[in-house]
């Protein structure tokens, strides 16, 4: 009862949010801002609390650290809401519009989604990420964060839903499901008659099972086994920095390199080079055959190796005959997330650019740059590796639908 | 092993069909649709063996007309693959294009969808329709069609498989599941790491199933609950003629009308109006109360009766206060399909067009309209229901995705 009335109430708040107009939305978003930054007291001190039950729980220092807010954080989110309020509106845009011979007129033009629905782990800055972005596409938003986080989202969301109210806006664009067992995921998730779109936003883990459970249409986020590939052409110098970029600059992000792929000719020379380069962060390789051949100190890997996402001090390694083997090998093990080649010889590259099937597939930069902001579309809800409806970063525009809207004069159908 | 070996060979064939280009596939097309035309005969006794398990198994007359191909349904067929033919490639595409502030080069290009299955029901035709347009899309198909077509279907691909092959395609572009028990088209939506859309095609029944099992990214299709709003300043000849157009010219397609919502301070005048015209169809009505003390031919309505998509020569009819009134009722009971608002208000009009949440909203004409035909989009894979990927009637550009090609010359993330 407690879910089924929450879902309720959201989809009652959709028709709500879809009426209001840009200024309405903006100038909400910016006094939300606002209350956050006031109340950021009370969400660190209810932040203490989940921090406390983390050191308690024995959480790891990592995940610590994603769960810990301070002013500065605080800040940064009150930030991110203003950016998104000076965004585009992503709703009302005519995408076309026709004449029919018989008269009726035809428009095509988006409209917000409705309610979506966002389950996320421990960081708690996603809390008000995530409704500034869909509050803007003009839908109301459930979210389902973590249980570690749960008194730093409470908090969050009670600030927000002040600023909605505030504004005369029904807090019930944001709701967040406080119960934190699995039982309430899996039945969120049922929601399908409440909810329009549901985005898990997480770990591998997570993302099958929404993808295993979901009634709701799902959009998969996030899982990102990113493959470079050295062809024989390859710029040395240029490889080793793009590599030791993609692949160390931050380990535990969706766009970070994990597998290399290398032209069996330039294998003997080029790997030792960047074994050597990738030892100032002690990345440990694991490879084929050949590899281990060529770098004795490279580990041998297993076949699960190449399918695995690390987000770890780990790069599997696999050598091919060229372009064409690579580019099966990266459509057999990647996650359609992010892949490169690299290369001077412009038809492979072309070849690589056409045939890798992925969301974002790079030619001599690196893979860490599939991101909204690098991509210039303002904050993102997520990088999409499904083809369904919206893939690679995900901005305001990926979040809407479309109808049609037909005006006629009595035309019947002969 | 047989399903798993199936859509292996299905995702390899994708591979080779988005290579191909335009010239490549519209050839080909069109070489099979004469393979159909030249195996005519052994597709109609293949057929006949389908009508005689029909007859033998008290198949209503409806549905063996649906099941039946004669010379000149598969001459159709032959037309349709045509003017798939004839359509433009939604391949290769270039939706947008931009430079970062670091050089790097980024272009949004259109892409196959790679591997979509296909399951419907009875209508065999479905099945070259289908494959048309996926395979012009770039895009291998697996079908499972109905048990009371299988040696129809089986007859037809095999005449599609020949003209590919006579092509120098991969026979693979198009698979038939030939297998028709439930617990295979159950595994079938489990093949997640194969196959990328599924597409269920056929009665409310059908589609509950598979977006209740499906881990492959479903679109739904086809469930239509249409309304009719007739407002107080509808013109009632108009009026009359349009619902009539709506609710009786073929009542078997998912665009009739369904439900007939009406203005309080009309419905006295109104009713009886359109209850005589609907009499030449022997249309039975059920209404609310309302309707039933102004109208006393009607029968009550129970509150399940304003959800149902009837399919049949019977109409609900609801009386409500105004436009917003039909506005919500509209949206609580609708399918997202097809509502129209009857009214030379242009006020209202605007209203509803904003406030109805369907994928294709009318002023002043019949629902029958949404169609890929009808729209200019040429043939259609079905109309979508749900707002993920696509919205309404499914021409070519709706069943591909997109990818990003990123361009650069050595940039790595700061």
């Amino acid at each position: 009862m407690y879910l089924e009335d929450l879902c309720k109430n959201a989809k009652k708040a959709k028709y709500e949010v879809a009426k209001l107009n840009s200024r309405e939305k903006n100038s909400a978003l910016r006094h939300i801002a606002k209350c956050l930054e006031e109340d950021a007291s009370v969400i660190l001190s209810a932040n203490a609390i989940d921090l406390e039950n983390g050191v308690k729980n024995n959480m790891n220092a990592g995940l610590l650290d994603r769960l810990k807010l301070t002013e500065e954080r605080i800040q940064g989110m009150s930030e991110g809401i203003r950016q998104v309020a000076n965004l585009e509106d992503p709703v009302g845009v005519l995408l076309s519009e026709s004449k029919r011979p018989n008269g009726l007129e035809l428009q095509k033009i988006t409209v917000p989604m409705g309610v979506i629905g966002i389950i996320y782990e421990s960081r708690p800055n996603v809390t008000a990420d995530a409704f500034a972005l869909c509050f803007k596409a003009g839908s109301a938003v459930i979210l389902k964060g973590g249980k570690d986080a749960i008194n730093s989202n409470i908090a969050i969301v009670k600030s927000i839903s002040r600023g909605l109210e505030e504004s005369g806006i029904t807090k019930d664009a944001i709701s967040l499901i406080e119960q934190t067992d699995r039982e309430i995921t899996t039945q969120f998730m049922k929601m399908k008659e409440y909810v329009d779109l549901l985005i898990p936003r997480g770990g591998a883990g997570l993302i099958r099972a929404v993808v295993e459970n979901s009634l709701i249409p799902v959009i998969e986020t996030g899982t990102g086994n990113c493959h470079i590939f050295v062809d024989e052409s390859a710029d040395f110098d240029e490889a080793v920095a793009i590599i030791f970029n993609a692949k160390t600059q931050r380990i535990g992000v969706c766009n970070a390199c994990e597998s290399l792929v290398i032209h069996e000719k330039i294998a003997k020379d080029f790997l030792p080079k960047l074994y050597a380069k990738l030892q100032e962060k002690d990345v440990e390789f694991r490879g084929d055959a050949i590899t281990c051949e060529v770098l004795p100190e490279a580990n041998e890997a297993t076949e699960e190796d190449f399918y695995k996402e690390y987000l770890d001090y780990i790069l599997s390694v696999k050598v091919v005959s060229g372009v064409d083997e690579a580019i099966d090998f990266i459509n057999e093990h990647n996650t359609g997330h992010s892949d490169a080649i690299l290369t001077e010889n412009k038809e492979n590259a072309e070849k690589f650019l056409k045939g890798v099937d992925s969301a974002c597939v790079y030619v001599n930069a690196s893979t860490r740059f599939t991101d909204g902001f690098e991509f210039g579309f303002g904050a993102e809800i997520g990088i999409s590796t499904q083809k369904l409806h919206a893939r690679g970063p995900m901005g305001l525009e990926q979040i809407v639908s479309y109808k049609y809207l037909i005006r006629g004069n009595g035309q019947i159908r002969g």
